[in-house]
């Protein structure tokens, strides 16, 4: 992307946005507009805040570690995305931090991981993840920010879990139902859902039983192969919003040229 | 994995597969077994050579850049992947290792690079890419080896095309139906398939015009969101193996413990 297709930056802030309004940037982004994309006072940037829709704004001033935008115009109004809770046992970085940003893309609204008896990653930095969620966010044009969960333990989140929302729990053996199946039934389409995909090496068997019990889980199957973790994240994500997110929905059409 | 689970070790292998056979290792295959897995003589390994079905070994010797195994027995027999071929635009290495990874994990059947007005990797090491799949077959547990394509151009691969295969082009602008919805559609089950992912920042107006002359392409849409390329290639293929491929089945049942 050329330096100068300001337009194309967009950036997630906290501030209440509206006509003629003025943003003051944090510093770390006052950094990364002047010195990583090398934009300059009266350029363009997109705004959103998850809130208030989206807004084209113009670089005010810009400094070292300081500066601010003034709001030009709405782009494009506040919509929501589709309620899907994500619940996965964490992996290691480079695999972790591509399968949030997956998760992010694909349009989830809620990113819980959980410790399950083979977790074998048990401290995660959830800030790094909460700034990842962000710059994802961002790139990906989506409008509203999902949020990034302390992790729980799979017996503290499954004691606390609403009792309207149907829980899949991707199963790697055994005669579960093809996910795409289950979400394209017809009462699926009235239900809250959250997926859940356990560590390689799968749920243990106390955690199955555990989980057996549950009224609100629905064990699935994600075909033949072995995914690794992070694929089937985004395979299960993916199969959901085909089946009830927005997928009929298209990227709006801007045009800032 | 413990280093004493050898039986989970999954080698592909050139030679003919069958009963009391014996197999040469080659030298990196041989290093990878002593000095990474640290397996030893009369340790199991599990071989398929995608045709002959899978068979369970054990290490006959095992030396410096050498060794052999024998068969005991065969565990699977031969089975196909589904028939899907993915074209997709070659991004930086990082991201395409995963895109190629993540491909044979979800199932095609054949990987076709492919250069388009915006393809920014232009070079690509199909050797080192070749070795990548087969990495990634043995740990998925597939059967046949994906193939994978010498890069062509658009205009190239166009051209060959062949008539009786509908190429779904993954769209992000325009109003192309949902990928599943046209895989849902009666016909599609009668049809064979290919998807194309473009590069990212699309296709040019020059190709899109080009693609749309031709009667075996199908426009696309992945849903609102913007996608990166790895990501839409995953979630098109998931769509496909839902839709159309074989996730109806399970998962082997192997019981080698």
């Amino acid at each position: 992307m050329a330096a100068t297709d300001s337009a194309k930056t967009r950036l997630y802030v906290d501030d209440d946005l509206g006509d003629g309004q003025k943003v003051d940037l944090s510093a770390s982004q006052a950094h990364y507009l002047k010195h990583v994309l090398r934009l300059s006072a009266s350029d363009r940037v997109v705004l959103f805040n998850g809130r208030d829709g989206e807004w084209l704004s113009r670089i005010d001033a810009i400094g070292r570690g300081c500066g601010s935008l003034e709001i030009t115009c709405q782009l494009r109004a506040q919509s929501e995305e589709p309620d899907l809770w994500l619940l996965f046992a964490p992996i290691k970085r480079a695999r972790l931090d591509f399968l949030v940003q997956k998760a992010v893309e694909l349009g989830v609204s809620r990113i819980m991981p959980v410790t399950t008896d083979r977790t074998e990653v048990r401290r995660l930095n959830v800030e790094r993840h909460r700034t990842n969620v962000i710059e994802a966010t961002e790139q990906c044009e989506r409008m509203t920010l999902p949020s990034f969960a302390e992790p729980q333990s799979l017996a503290a989140i499954l004691d606390s879990f609403p009792e309207d929302r149907t829980l899949a729990v991707c199963a790697e053996r055994g005669d579960a139902p093809m996910l795409g199946d289950v979400l394209r039934a017809p009462e699926a389409a009235m239900q809250r859902w959250a997926i859940l995909c356990g560590p390689e090496g799968g749920f243990t068997e106390r955690e199955l039983d555990a989980l057996g019990k549950l009224h609100f889980i629905s064990l699935v199957s994600l075909g033949p192969r072995i995914l690794r973790a992070e694929t089937a994240v985004l395979s299960a994500v993916t199969c959901w919003q085909a089946a009830l997110g927005d997928w009929r929905q298209r990227p709006p059409e801007r045009d800032l040229a």
